[in-house]
């Protein structure tokens, strides 16, 4: 027997024990203190291979599914200890408070997946795969939201800052990562959907194999981000970059965790477009050893660009200047008019319309612009839209192969006060024909 | 014989002897001037009538059909005296000028529908009744461009300068009328369209009933325009509001007319909102008898509401302000994003979003934004657009439940240069399921 199974030998004795403890109600606080050694020895991918030792060895997987959550608890715990390190002086609530906390569910999630996935090919019973195929399906559809929650609001919301500083390996590798993750969640789901289809030899097989390599990317990731982006942040964000990121962050949502409230930052958001990005000695000698690396030899150039030019409007999302402001509204797929709180033309969208729009209505009062007979109708739109009790008003119409959708929807602003309305005209015939889908990979010249 | 009967009966021999004569290709203006008091005297409504009697009499309704231009032509030039007095000092090109032109051309055809249906009663031939009914379905068709060509420049480009003026109710019995002669067209068409389902008397009754119906209402809003609406124009408008018209008229197009080039006009164009509302002693005494008439004892005031407000943003198409810009993005039903020629992202639209934006990608470059191993077709994308050989690249993907519809289209200044792409994701169920139609008519509270 080599060495390295010796040593498991022992740790699956000693879990064993700990297992039954848990099972037995013993208290967690005590026992993560008798097994600390143990746990700290045992890395996170080993302890499903040892689990599925335990099962084999017939302590039932419904058991060791009952002990998961703890367990996983505890393992956590014993493992992260570098990371309680690094968060012990960040307040809940801040961001990057917010991304360990984060973690520790992916880790727990990746960990319970490859366990279920492992006790599976050990289950004989037929009501027994059932359930365990139904965590299965629930964990796994639970971690698509790690895509779209934890790695969106890092691509979205944090890359941009190292970006700006000239750091753009470092998004772009672990955005590829993110991606692999993404990839494997898709396959998983689609084996777990073919349940029915395969053989239970070959599925149960094909199952384990990509909960494996997924719950091995996932635990990868974690430790990439506790170790090399979070205190690269930790090292470069400024206070106001921090603030600008958890103005954004509940837009795109959390995995799992609400962020608490102790973090009372008093700067201003700073967006990247607005930072200083040289990057003092101090910053360069305190980022990780991983990151210093890729830096050497390299020369670090910020990005300079000016968002706001001469003459750009400043809008709530975003700088445009008035040419700009023509041409978009030109290029818009709909047409739209506007009619102010007092019921007057103000604008319309120029460009290859629908139904032409000329100057001579701008100012108009919108009665004024219909004919006779159906000014009673807009007036009654008009008082639903201003006393709140509609929000839409839709119509459609076919001429000439054309299939025209008319929709008048009440402008309000964040307060609720109305503004105005606007008629918005579209064709939509070839909306209708689409089907199945087209993806921008599937693009070609 | 009563004296009207009598006296048709001596306009019919002389229509008679008329008729023969252009038959027989006798010059054109000789006989103008030959006949000039019978065609002064033959209101236009009295002709068809006559027709009609030549038709019973075995004038075959193919040569009365030949004879029909010549005929219109003559019989417009003579009862249009008052319009020549009219035009004669306005040039060709001048918006008013058009107008009077076009109504030539109404009066025309209005004639030539009432023509042919009253010819069609007579005929027996069936050949020859398929021949006049596609005539009749080529005039009703045609028709229909009044509505949109020269009642709706009317409507849209000249109404607005008398509204201002506080002179609305010419306006609105004006458009009531054109609204009557829409509806008269659609019930002719859809009359046509019943031939095989139709009794032959039935259907040739109301076909000519409608005709003649609609005939009369033509006639009758030219003789209003030219004797009403066009003087009261002429007495108020300055040549910087013609200039504007003129400049709006294209987009909306002509019946049948090519304006000519002989007016040269210098002022610059005056929208409806920039003009002086106040009238004058001499515009008010030079205004048509009918509307002085129609203003008396009414308090006339002019419309003095400003179109451009402090800190409005002055578009092509109209006036904004900030928050209404905002605002309007944020209730498209479209999300957009823009990327300026740089290919960084300069605006998102706000509001509640299919694909998450934050602030913090503005000044981000697009590949920055994009999964690293999309980059290169996003690269692809944008240099066709650049280079100028794609006009949009267009994807839909279907998720949850929903059907969304992403297209990306270069954004051109008006010389054809790239200003930048706009993204476009539009969530189109709704649209998808769309069927039939509903119009503003159809509106419930």
């Amino acid at each position: 027997m080599t060495e390295i199974l010796k040593n498991r030998e022992y740790k699956k004795e000693k879990m064993k024990e700990l297992l039954k403890k848990i099972h037995k109600g013993e208290d967690i606080e005590k026992l993560k203190e008798e097994f600390k050694d143990l746990l700290r020895s045992i890395s996170p991918l080993e302890i499903p291979l040892i689990e599925q030792e335990l099962v084999k060895e017939g302590i039932s997987a419904r058991e060791i599914a009952k002990m998961c959550d703890i367990h996983v608890e505890l393992f956590r715990e014993a493992v992260a200890g570098s990371e309680k390190e690094e968060m012990k002086d960040i307040p809940s609530g801040h961001p990057l408070h917010t991304l360990y906390e984060e973690n520790k569910e992916i880790i727990k999630d990746a960990e319970m997946l490859n366990l279920y996935a492992s006790t599976l090919v050990n289950t004989k019973d037929k009501k027994m795969r059932k359930e365990i195929l139904g965590v299965l399906k629930g964990i796994a559809n639970q971690l698509r939201a790690v895509g779209f929650t934890h790695y969106n609001r890092e691509e979205m919301l944090i890359f941009p800052y190292l970006e700006r500083r000239g750091i753009t390996a470092v998004p772009t590798v672990l955005w590829t990562k993110h991606d692999e993750a993404r990839g494997m969640i898709k396959q998983l789901l689609e084996i777990l959907s073919k349940e029915n289809e395969m053989e239970w030899e070959e599925f149960v097989k094909a199952l384990k194999e990509k909960a494996a390599e997924l719950s091995n990317a996932l635990v990868d990731m974690v430790f990439r981000e506790n170790n090399i982006l979070y205190p690269t942040l930790k090292a470069l964000l400024s206070e106001g970059e921090w603030v600008a990121i958890k103005g954004q962050e509940e837009a795109i949502g959390y995995y799992k965790v609400k962020p608490g409230d102790e973090w009372k930052p008093e700067a201003k958001p700073l967006h990247p477009y607005e930072i200083d990005t040289t990057l003092t000695a101090e910053q360069l000698l305190s980022l990780p050893k991983e990151v210093q690396m890729a830096l050497r030899g390299q020369k670090l150039e910020g990005d300079k660009t000016k968002v706001k030019r001469e003459g750009d409007l400043e809008l709530e999302t975003g700088y445009l200047s008035p040419k700009e402001i023509n041409a978009i509204f030109k290029h818009l797929p709909v047409d739209v008019t506007f009619i102010d709180k007092d019921d007057r033309v103000r604008f319309f969208s120029g460009g290859d319309r629908i139904f032409t729009r000329t100057p001579s209505i701008i100012g108009r009062p919108v009665q004024l612009c219909h004919p006779p007979k159906s000014v009673n109708i807009v007036n009654r739109i008009l008082k639903a839209f201003k006393e709140g009790k509609k929000d839409v008003a839709e119509f459609w119409i076919q001429m000439g192969g054309k299939f025209i959708y008319i929709k008048y929807v009440p402008v309000r602003d964040e307060n609720g006060e109305y503004l105005g309305t606007l008629e918005i005209t579209q064709e939509v015939s070839r909306i209708k024909a689409l089907e199945g889908e087209k993806r921008l990979l599937d693009w070609r010249d």
